[in-house]
């Protein structure tokens, strides 16, 4: 693989993330409520620390960018932005804050909206896996190239599911092989462009464009297809106040997925 | 806490197991189909070392016992049985697979059904915590004494649920605060003793008795509650080839959970 010119600069924010978010892993006080974030849910300690980590660094790159990130909103730093840098200071906290080992950060780089995005980089904090996927050019666990699974049959597929409505969720355990909710959707669709799983479902109307941005370019680099609940492609704006639905797939199954929707 | 007499048994086959999967974990190979185990499931190359590595250590124990395993089904080792070892050799093979930080051992000791568990021993195989629990001398991680939680507004708690019905899942975003699915029903039931999630919920009539009885003597002397979904107790035989529906909480949100299902 040849790295992406914005690799060091993610992987920096990343380890920075890790550094300073490493003594509030399971610790009740890393939970502990401070504001209400630009993205109207509630900043957590362990949030704001890291997205501080995360503004040192971008901070000192030098180069000039629009920082969008979930407690803030948005920031410029230097003069006209050359790019947008959209980070969800960590996707799982509440994995994190109970030591479940299920957390990242996920780091986009793009322009205005999810359709533009150029660049993602998620980074497992757990085991330091990263995943990373540069627009043409294939997706990447660490230097190995990954790939979308090839099933298609829905009582076969493995599905990360969040349901929707009250009293009918069309995607269960009876209608595919295996249902799982890990409660961090960045690396969740990681899990679908390494192949482990098949598709990934969520149509809460919970979703921001920080939490699926990276995972967005990596999903389709993989092979596989991400859409809005419709089949149609993401163009929300990078904003973290905006909600999406997406099903993202191993595009073989997208079509059989959408019409249990 | 006073150590029961089984805790170095229990450890013994946990750190056995944990050394002969240690080369599978994440490796396709592990999840090789073998046969049909005496559960009526598949057999994965991973289930098969782990039973062999236990069953290694309970035949030099020197104890006489029926060893109760999703594999082999029940096995005298020894004369008269002094007790019955109930395993699970690996909950979680999915995850452990495809090296999801997500499996466990879950080990009970008990004599005919459910309701006589008196010791139950899970072991995290990937950061090697050990929750136990003797029957009425509470429970433990580690050295450390759990509790359940103690919240009772539905709308406040975190679930794990694995849904049973093709159009209707009783418990799920809209009426909980929280649902997760981490596919290793010991652990998951662990973290509802632990206190980190107020439930835990599974009415697929896939469960076994080898997934739960270790976690259901830790539950309770936890301060939780567990019983069949319609809020009995469970008393069911030591027989893999049975099947239970379970509802386990806090004890406090109970009642409600049981008016959803």
């Amino acid at each position: 693989m040849t790295r992406s010119q914005f690799f060091n600069l993610c992987n920096d924010v990343a380890a920075e993330i890790k550094m300073a978010v490493s003594g509030l892993i399971g610790k009740p006080e890393a939970g502990v409520t401070l504001k209400i974030g630009a993205d109207g849910t509630p900043t957590e300690k362990i949030d704001q620390v890291a997205e501080n980590a995360a503004l040192s660094v971008l901070e000192a790159d030098g180069r000039s960018m629009l920082f969008v990130s979930e407690e803030l909103g948005e920031k410029r730093i230097g003069g006209k932005p050359e790019f947008t840098f959209v980070l969800d200071p960590v996707d799982g906290t509440f994995n994190a804050v109970n030591n479940i080992p299920f957390f990242c950060v996920p780091i986009a780089i793009g322009n205005s909206n999810l359709s533009d995005i150029r660049y993602g980089f998620v980074r497992n904090l757990v085991n330091g896996d990263i995943y990373s996927a540069e627009k043409g050019k294939g997706a990447f666990r660490n230097d190995t190239k990954i790939h979308v699974s090839g099933i298609s049959e829905l009582s076969k597929l493995s599905v990360l599911s969040y349901s929707h409505r009250p009293h009918a969720v069309p995607i269960n355990n009876h209608n595919v092989r295996r249902v799982r909710v890990f409660g961090c959707a960045a690396l969740e669709l990681c899990y679908v462009a390494s192949g482990i799983f098949d598709a990934f479902f969520d149509m809460r109307g919970m979703l921001r464009v920080t939490d699926i941005a990276a995972s967005k370019v990596i999903v389709e680099e993989a092979g596989g297809k991400i859409t809005d609940e419709k089949g149609m492609p993401l163009k929300t704006p990078l904003d973290v106040r905006e909600r999406v639905n997406i099903i993202a797939s191993n595009g073989i199954a997208h079509d059989k997925l959408l019409e249990l929707v």
